[in-house]
């Protein structure tokens, strides 16, 4: 097994060498830029990890490791045209620096060319691979709908947010490692408890979004702190201090997220209040590390050598510290 | 081996059963609404057609038809998003029933939906399907690009044009009757000749469209007469006419593809009477007969009863003359 920083400089490499460098350019070139944005390239490290956790050299896993994050930046280019997002990774998103029609053009060429990424494998494996994506692209695609949805919804119930984290997420974490899991063809027992590990960890690192957008460190926190508050999005921090607040919190809290002042930074602190007064950061932290927890508990559970589970473990918890 | 129209009731049949029925509504309720909008489901129907064509029952095939009309429809869900098209057979599209993300989405979840198809094969049959399948939907995102390209170049050929309009349009109709030889495990060889007819009974079909959408009969063409010159598309009727004009029937034709009257009548007449006394329309016609007559040839080489044969051929001289 390779270090982290190793896995992490291999894909990097590795996607510094994809060019697609085809015509029509118009159709290519904005594939090509999205993917030389890097990023912490978390899922594509994920599927090396797991073919090597499960004794198989990481160079066979290097195409659904790269179907994996060409999916990913799939979902962003689509995702940044649904949110009108102007920036990306710190540059112009695809529809910023083209425009609509390229951005949603150039993203369904992706979604084909991730697929196309598992030809190299032969047929009982490419199908296997085939299938998990396919499931995880569609949970994908209805996680943004919820998202989308809940926006306009005042009556979303913490299962409802959870399961949405889950499936625009967490599933494609877990996805990412189940596939070096079959590229290494171990047994389907242990391919599913990888699932599970992603999975979890997965959900672990979205809740902790939550909680750092609120509460980071504005010097390490990659993202605006405050700007999940600034948008008026519900997260579990929201959701949890509605639950837990007394009727004065709520109202107070249920203004807060009605108005859109020029100057935020009044706002951000009152209702960073609320969430620490109510309890709900708190509970949101124990939230954290139950899901942490319930990784590291399937990393029991799988049939290999224990020093590989430390790696695993090791991961996750540099995950959960962000050090990764 | 059943009739034209069999076919086409067994496909609506099929389709008037799938109901995605699903959550969220927001994603699955635009997908079953295009895929109830009907239409000739001309793309299932040969692939129905070519697997009764090499032997093996219509219904080990309704799966891989399935995946091709799903993916047909998303592509139509996209391409009215970028034409800004407000309908589609008569009714509102999508993104105008709905909206713009609403379009983006439920048509990334269909791209998948009909990759989910391919499933239900062994996986060997799976690998096939997918393959061609995933080179087919590129080569169709490729041909847009291309279409939207040429709306801000002068210099188009008329070699570009045909290959713009094969990615577009014909690759899909050769790859739909591929995709019923591959189910019925006929030689690669018959394979490829199929893929060959439908590819070039497609772009004849294609030039037809361009005819006919100056020259069609109000009545029977389904589309406003006149539409693409209305919209200064740069169709095979324009390419050629400029390319056999003296210099002033092109200045004359540039000019009217330089205006956008109130009143289209007059344009509309200026401009079909270029395109005959340049005999461009004769040359489009002498083109259509060119690759039908391209499509019968590859008929020959395969090694099917003639009876079949004839079945195909009657199908192609149907869709020539638009009786389908």
């Amino acid at each position: 097994m390779h270090s982290l920083q190793e896995y992490q400089e291999i894909v990097a490499n590795h996607f510094s060498q994809i060019k697609n460098n085809k015509e029509p350019k118009g159709l290519y070139e904005p594939i090509d830029y999205i993917l030389s944005l890097g990023g912490k390239r978390i899922r594509p490290v994920l599927t090396l990890m797991a073919s090597e956790i499960f004794d198989t050299d990481y160079k066979e896993a290097l195409n659904a490791a790269t179907a994996v994050e060409v999916f990913h930046n799939f979902s962003l280019i689509h995702d940044d045209i649904m949110d009108d997002a102007p920036l990306r990774r710190g540059k112009e998103t695809v529809h910023e620096k083209w425009d609509l029609n390229t951005g949603i053009l150039s993203g369904d060429a992706m979604l084909i060319l991730a697929y196309q990424y598992f030809e190299n494998y032969e047929p009982q494996i490419f199908q296997k691979l085939a299938k998990i994506f396919s499931k995880t692209a569609l949970e994908v695609c209805e996680g943004q709908q919820y998202d989308v949805d809940f926006e306009s919804r005042d009556n979303v119930t913490i299962n409802e947010y959870l399961k949405m984290i889950e499936y625009k997420t967490a599933v494609l974490v877990g996805a990412a490692m189940k596939m070096g899991a079959i590229v290494a063809k171990t047994s389907e027992e242990n391919a599913n408890l990888i699932y599970d590990f992603g999975l979890n960890l997965g959900i672990a690192f979205q809740l902790q979004d939550d909680y750092l957008d609120a509460f980071g460190d504005p010097k390490t926190f990659g993202k605006q702190v405050g700007g999940d508050i600034i948008e008026n999005k519900k997260t579990y921090l929201y959701l949890k201090a509605i639950d837990f607040g007394n009727s004065e919190q709520k109202e107070q809290l249920l203004h807060l997220f009605s108005i859109q002042p020029v100057d935020n930074a009044d706002k951000i602190e009152s209702v960073k209040k609320i969430f620490i007064e109510t309890k709900s950061a708190q509970e949101t932290q124990n939230a954290i590390k139950l899901y942490t927890e319930k990784a590291f508990e399937t990393l029991e559970k799988l049939q290999i050598e224990s020093s590989k589970k430390g790696v695993l473990k090791t991961f996750g918890e540099n995950l959960m510290n962000r050090n990764v």
